[in-house]
């Protein structure tokens, strides 16, 4: 689940974010593909600003998407083929999630040289 | 940075988070140790709630901890302790890092059985 760069580029804030933690079961079943093919698709939503994601070795993993509002994150939530793979996330590839929707008010970093 | 549990347990929100996105440079320099020490030293703090981390084998990582309010954050940011970490990072540690800061609106999630 790797963006072509690491780091989101994103706008001066107010947005919004989808803090999405979760530990994979053991197994592939499918995961890598789909993941794949949702960030290619999350890419193409209306309102969608970039993803970061991290999973160490140990199978725990955070991905934080960002998009410009809560109605650019609920229909990404509702799109058809994104329910697909979230019922599949539920009952086969994570033992454990959490969701977390929040508004980024305050944003600053250390790029490189 | 691994916390006893990989996930945080939050209240009901609103509440605050801090997410930290980073990609570490080549080389320990101290950074497992300092990590360790800032993870115990946060849950000290008054107002922390809790963190999670992943870091890939690329040296992508991203930290996100909760707080339960922006005083709370700004008081951990303003930690002597703490700022001797951040310009060890800044200076050492992290080729590039970007931190948001964001008010956690909504939040659900899957546990397990």
């Amino acid at each position: 689940m790797r963006m072509s760069s690491s780091f989101a580029t994103t706008p001066v804030p107010p947005y919004y974010t989808v803090i999405f933690s979760s530990q994979r079961s053991a197994g592939d079943k499918g995961y890598g593909a789909m993941a794949e093919r949702m960030v290619e698709l999350a890419t193409q939503q209306p309102g969608f600003l970039g993803a970061e994601s991290a999973r160490g070795g140990d199978g725990f993993g955070i991905t934080v998407s960002y998009w410009d509002s809560l109605e650019a994150i609920a229909a990404w939530k509702a799109h058809l083929e994104h329910q697909v793979a979230q019922a599949k996330g539920q009952a086969q590839w994570y033992a454990h999630y959490e969701l977390r929707v929040a508004k980024v008010e305050r944003a600053y970093g250390k790029s490189p040289d």
